[in-house]
């Protein structure tokens, strides 16, 4: 067995050179004569790396000075709650729009934490293309606006933001977050699960406008509340030490590649190649509105669900690996997050080619 | 640099043989052609992998087949807040039993979360002996009684749980669980971060009775509800996939030692040689009641503080790692979890020998 193009939506392929040099530290670690895993979070080692990581990632996202970033656990799930915990009082409206299955699971978790307000969806378009602008409803004083500008599941994305009032947006960026320039101060509040294009699940990235951090309740424990964990820089309890590290070291891969301009563009490659080979293929189709296609994760159809196992097992055979879609959705998806080379995207397109020709 | 002997408390030592194989496995992992971190949680593979973890789990701890075991986030401290979010109505009292920081850092949390009463302390003993046992309050009808049965920083323990009424016992177990065997029936959860004897920083295995389950509130989030993690075999988002795998590799280097009874024994001789060793020292003193001498975390003075610093570099010059003691407490610690071998206890008392004779 060999690696494979990996399309897995996440947990995601992670740049091969991480894995090599995380295997090649994993019994001595950085002069510690020990696993990173083994060491103390409050030891100089692990806060210098744990530094470091927060440096480059600001770097990478030119993320603005007085903004926080915290290093926090329980998958964008749990922001999915925690958010409204710190942020909106349980009578306060808070704007979701809602473009996929996440936004959904989003305001769902909500419920009871604020007074969730569904200010615009797609759902009766199936997700398969962006709430019409003139629909949206926004609250008068919102708490915030919720938008998850990439939907996994959906293959659909914002490419921008839709015009969305004065509260402060909060956006579940998960699969898109460093595959390419962000102009952070935007947001009030980005969070992201690593497993994308970070790092091990486990670990979630919270980027937080400092204003924002006052609206803490008094009331809440202190391991809830954005305000006590800034404080604390991430470390009001141990932090999953080894996937801080892990995102460090792929936030120093992406500044060898040139930082989120170079990965843009590699990644809008990837993206166009896939689509615009399934567009002429007169075989695959994807169903979603072309200006409103992820550059992440790209849905594609066969024409008939019957061969969809068929095509999966000889995918695989090829080496090219976890292309199921979504139970949910069904047909095929393929995510081409920043590890994914431009080879991995070249070689699908080659198989789908051979498959259409064998089947079509 | 080399491998060297880590007292550390936590992220602690790991055993070397597990590192090894994640070292080995960690470009291509149980024929999937990927890192373990890079495979979907729902697929065949990873399922099959958590599965075992938590069968040989059960095995080693023999957990009474009704009790849910669950695999969560967000260290012992979320779950000092998460647990009375569970359990207890926001009116309820909840007895606490205080012997050291994480037992106060406990109730602490739980406060606004449920009517937080000290059933007992010994703070005023700075924590150096247990509470009397004629000194416990017990509420009436306290929807659970909360004990730190090992306080990792201050070195004390309940080797047997004092008499503590019906209420269901909530036990942080998270520097001794796996140590020895352990009678779960007796508990309605225990819950432990895994950066001691089980894996990564990340983890909290946590194990309840299944009656405990159904007090969820229904205005409880999703992601809180132990309830809704148990239906979805903590799989309700992504889990922390990596720190799971490697749990499991824990456990099932637990099985080939023998299982915990085995363990009980080594800890057991770690511990009585290094207390024995203190005790007859003339020089070293441990301030604990000896009956409450934590069996994994050994904590000892110099005769004068002054020392302190002399000691812990010449013990690192040595290959004896962080031994400093927990910056509230001061003084020296040497946290002697599973994976220490009685070689790093003989080391270290041969080199405090040999530091009291230079220094006497």
């Amino acid at each position: 067995m060999t690696r494979l193009f990996n399309f897995s939506a996440g947990p995601a392929a992670l740049p091969l050179a991480v894995l090599q040099q995380v295997r090649d530290e994993m019994l001595e670690w950085g002069g510690t004569g020990a696993s990173v895993m083994e060491v103390s979070h409050r030891g100089k080692p692990f806060i210098a790396a744990a530094k470091q990581a927060e440096a480059d990632l600001r770097a990478l996202l030119d993320v603005p000075s007085d903004y926080k970033v915290l290093f926090l656990q329980g998958g964008a799930t749990q922001h999915f709650a925690q958010i409204p915990m710190n942020i909106a009082a349980p009578d306060q409206a808070a704007d979701y729009v809602i473009t996929g299955a996440w936004g959904k699971k989003a305001a769902a978790y909500a419920k009871h934490l604020c007074r969730v307000n569904i200010a615009a969806s797609s759902e009766s378009a199936r997700f398969e293309s962006l709430p019409d602008p003139a629909s949206y409803k926004l609250s008068a004083n919102a708490a915030f606006v919720h938008v998850t500008p990439n939907e996994t599941i959906g293959g659909i994305e914002m490419h921008e933001l839709p015009a969305l009032g004065d509260a402060p947006v909060v956006a579940d960026l998960s699969s898109t977050l460093l595959s390419r320039p962000l102009d952070v101060s935007k947001y009030g509040v980005i969070y992201a699960g690593a497993q994308k294009n970070i790092g091990p699940s486990g670990l979630v990235i919270l980027i937080i406008r400092p204003d924002l951090l006052e609206r803490a309740p008094a009331h809440l424990s202190p391991i809830f509340s954005y305000r006590a964990n800034a404080e604390a820089e991430s470390m009001l309890n141990t932090p999953p030490t080894f996937s801080w590290y892990f995102a460090g070291l792929v936030f120093k891969w992406l500044l060898a590649q040139g930082g989120l301009a170079a990965m843009a563009e590699r990644n809008g490659l990837k993206a166009s190649t896939l689509y615009g080979f399934i567009d002429q293929s007169g075989f695959y189709s994807n169903p979603i509105a072309p200006a409103a296609r992820s550059m992440m994760n790209v849905i594609f159809r066969l024409p008939s669900p019957d061969l969809d196992a068929k095509f999966v097992k000889e995918a695989e055979a090829e080496g090219l690996s976890a292309l199921a879609g979504h139970r949910d959705v069904g047909g095929m998806r393929a995510s081409i997050y920043n590890a994914m080379p431009i080879d991995g995207v070249n070689a699908l397109t080659q198989f789908m080619a051979e498959f259409a020709r064998r089947n079509g």
